[in-house]
């Protein structure tokens, strides 16, 4: 028998992103659907390439509970706490694609949210879902905090070198660039075709809140704190992220260690693909999969790794890596659904 | 026992699509692949998208001819006639994504393509593989010419009222808009990113190729000969084809009796959605999938219907519809490796 | 002394680009500018682009007349008239860049716009600022409906041919294709950048309101009512509207006639560019410009004019066709200030 | 009377766009223009959108060296030395929009370019052309090295925080983003359009030929040997570098220092934009103009400067600033033909 999956917001972009995925998932099927904003309606309504693929009505919050086997919540941060304890008093698994199972400290919590832990037994039962850094953590979880974007393509870009202590956790710097799905569905003059299209420009420098995620799991591959300097930008594209991290090489280390270390690290990793010497990661080469792609670079001038990963931001950076999770904690293989092959264009 | 197939040309965009939609297609297996440009290359170096998914070696047109049960031809015009005698002689099946078979004329294939028939035997075994609506023919047939990209989204929209009598068929007008993948992955001035961005123009107005073959199709549905006027146009995106399409309205023929018929005649095709009253076909819609779209609209002013339709050039356009074709061919399910479902963005 | 020049509603895109084109015009300088959404902001603080080169505030629509020899308004359809009289007391050129005054039929307004003649002798004294095929009207006039965008590009396109009775004019088909900003500023989910890019789709189809002023362009030239077949498209550009005209050539008229007579009409238009045969119009080669490029072709199967037109939809298309008028009814020669090369790419 | 500028290599992107802005020069005129690959071909034949403003003949480098006052040279490096020595001995001033003149040490030129000084004494009368950072050396000479495109942007970026020691000169980062031009007008895989269109990618990691080139400017302005990471990306944008520079503020300095200090430095200078706090540097704000902007940001955790800068590649970047150094050089005020407003759209 298939897990029955729901999902609450369905209509943003990380939920239609889970419907896209799910729908040909062998071993799973949509059970229900809900939208605050699109109660009612067909999901192929608001979005007409499902038509006559799911044109499953828009239910509520509380009939997706309990047709489901798994909850998967793309909800605005705040509003993931109280789900995540009905979820838990009904039995049901919780996978939350928002923000507020993933810091593990409070205070950063409260300092960049400007929330509070509602239930603090139900934080030390979560785990953050980034299956490649924490698959041990995940098994046998029933509440997943499924990283974000940004949080997922920068520390898979850094990850093998802070582990195993080559490159010095101190000045690393992430200047990201991002696929404007990252923003959202909702209309802002920002996102407007004409204001968009032909530019490019950083937000949010130095203050976005992605920032102590990426350095929490940093600091847990390193041991010690870590604390980055994180630029992102905006893109003229749909999706995809690049992450171009700079860090420097420790001394002694040689960048051929640097490069067999990452091949050892992500050797059984089918989802991230560490590419050979003289490519570039490109967003163009993981459209629509659930691949990150890294290259490693050495500016052997000043001795600096520089190491760029490249993932779709609503597939590894949201709804593929959720549906790795679901797999994971239902004992399936990782892969099942997510063999998705990225357009060669 | 997977279905073998092989891809002649595989490094151009067709036949790259092809191997994006075998790779996972649950009854046939990518058996041998061949590339003149670049033979002895990994397909995975020249798309390195399929990384890890396909890194199969380009070979030799012979090796596939003789490793596989289908072959697939992706060649310029004028290179399949040969192939395909060489697959009959072989007993295999053979799908060819060129022109050499779409016409039934031989003078309409020298006037247009200046080339001749070399083997009229062929040339009458073969079959048009727009399989919606040509199916009864295409089932135990062995040499299928699959029609080109304009070719299928303008028939498919003008078929059910073409076919029924109630448009006339004199002064048809197929206004269509391709985007770039449509002229190849050979880089020139025209599709040089700069000089192709922000850009809109028609090209080879009244003059395409394409044109006999819409005619071809339009006239066997209607039983008498069409002749139509065809300007397609270059839309700076990477896939996709809308045909807008005008034809007057038969005297006495009420709008609404055409919605009717089209409802009727696209009832069981999985992959035609006639859209409801008020909505537009759009190629964000199809992108990535095999579906057709067509939505209908009445010009009560000049009492003119305008038929759209929506394909994604390089999959209902190209590599879908031939692996359609093939499932046709070896019994399958026609849909088997086709539910793709086209994003929502 | 120069012209002073206000503009109401100078924040949407096309005061944003009045703006733009007027602050290098040799014989006119902005006086005033107005806004009901940013009113007490700088135009720059809505417009990052005008730093240092417009950061005049916005203020309001009386401060405008009083300041201004000519007043634009681009403003929503309905709030022209009660200004056109405000300014037209105060002895002040007014151009309206809405379509208040572009129709002369009271009957059509109504059908289309839903809106009456306020004052019967202001309509009356207004005249249609087309100046290609209308000058000689505009010359002293100090009433201006300046055309909408599509009105503009394919009346233009069939001019030469419809007024010479060269074509049919039954069953002229327009079909046109135009970029984002013709939408305007206002966010919305059809705009938002997701949903647009990558997408093509027609809208309005046969029931947009610039139909029955193509219309009335087309019908005086004929010297008998026209009624055409128009479905535009929106384009994911920024800038430009392609209008791909079709018409059936008359009995006896040769193809080479028609272009001669393209040639003669337009010999001393600068802004109007007839491309040598074998060229097509294409908006990369307008952008920014008052240009508009019209390239000819003959589908000699069904002998059929295919005229196609190229304009910045927000410079011929507006504003630029806006400061031609202004040009004109104050006695400067057409081309001051308007003389923008459009980039190469 | 009017300059006579000749433009050696003006089909090129960079050719086209000196073309574009000398055409409204006040008081400079295009004497004659010459290319190798299209010799005797009208420039409008090449860029159509030039047709009636520029159909000059493209004609022989000797042609252009005669009928000019002043040679602009848009060539790939090595060809530019002869000409230089040949228009120096002709009595013409020469601006060289290529490489060989811009590093004052022949071994980095060596070693970066491969190739040699042919002529030191050329080299040593030969000024490098960034204006706002090296005005008074260009006064009066009559060989200018123009800047490259990252050059420019970067420099300005870091420029009085480096000169006023507010930063460390170690550790430096420069990641920037480029449009599409930059990489010239011929066709590549790499460019063309389906291939580009919805991608990004570093390119030339750690190694890109302008790195040397930006470590001369940064070191002359500190007065000590300043070493780099640079990383370009590649935008699917046509025009347009943003370059986003880290730098560690030293001890003991405030933010607010920092910020003064740009103000001060660039209040003069009409094309440089230092925006307020809050905004960020895009390219949507410059295209088309010779305006650097440049946003300040403070990252408090680690105490780092981020400053951004936005350019127009082709103009600031490359075109645009040639022309100011020939307003420079011959005595005009700076902004002469430059006042090109950047389009709000």
């Amino acid at each position: 028998m298939k897990i029955k999956a729901g999902i609450i917001g369905a209509t943003g972009y990380a939920g239609a992103e889970l419907v896209r995925i799910l729908l040909t998932h062998p071993e799973a099927e949509i059970a229900a659907i809900s939208s605050v904003s699109f109660e009612g309606k067909k999901l192929s309504e608001v979005y007409p390439s499902y038509k006559e693929l799911c044109d499953m009505e828009c239910g509520t919050q509380d009939e997706v509970v309990e047709k489901s086997d798994v909850i998967f919540a793309a909800l605005p941060h705040g509003l993931s706490q109280e789900l995540a304890a009905q979820c838990d008093k009904a039995g049901k698994a919780f996978i939350d694609l928002g923000a507020d199972f993933r810091l593990e400290s409070e205070e950063e919590y409260r300092q960049w949210y400007g929330c509070e832990f509602l239930d603090h037994d139900l934080h030390k039962r979560a785990v953050y879902g980034l299956p490649e850094l924490f698959r041990e953590n995940i098994q046998g979880k029933r509440i997943i905090a499924n990283p974000g974007c940004y949080t997922t393509g920068a520390p898979l870009a850094l990850a093998p070198a802070v582990k195993a202590g080559l490159v010095s956790t101190e000045g690393i710097i992430v200047d990201s660039k991002s696929g404007v799905t990252g923003a959202g569905r909702k209309p802002s003059q920002g996102n407007h075709y004409p204001e968009l299209n032909e530019g490019f420009h950083a937000y949010k420098v130095a203050n976005h809140r992605h920032t102590p995620e990426i350095e929490q799991t940093l600091s847990k591959l390193s041991g010690k704190k870590v604390t980055i300097t994180f630029v992102p930008h905006l893109l003229p594209v749909n999706r995809g992220i690049i992450s171009t991290c700079y860090a420097r090489i420790n001394d002694g280390v040689r960048f051929e260690q640097i490069r067999e270390e990452y091949e050892k690290f992500y050797k059984n990793e089918f989802f991230v693909r560490v590419l050979p010497d003289g490519a570039n990661a490109d967003i163009h080469n993981i459209k629509y999969s659930n691949f990150c792609d890294i290259s490693l670079h050495h500016d052997k001038r000043t001795n600096t790794l520089v190491a760029i990963s490249a993932i779709d931001n609503m597939v590894k950076g949201a709804a593929g890596q959720a549906i790795q999770n679901m797999n994971i904690i239902f004992g399936l293989d990782e892969k099942t659904g997510l063999v998705i092959v990225p357009p060669a264009f």
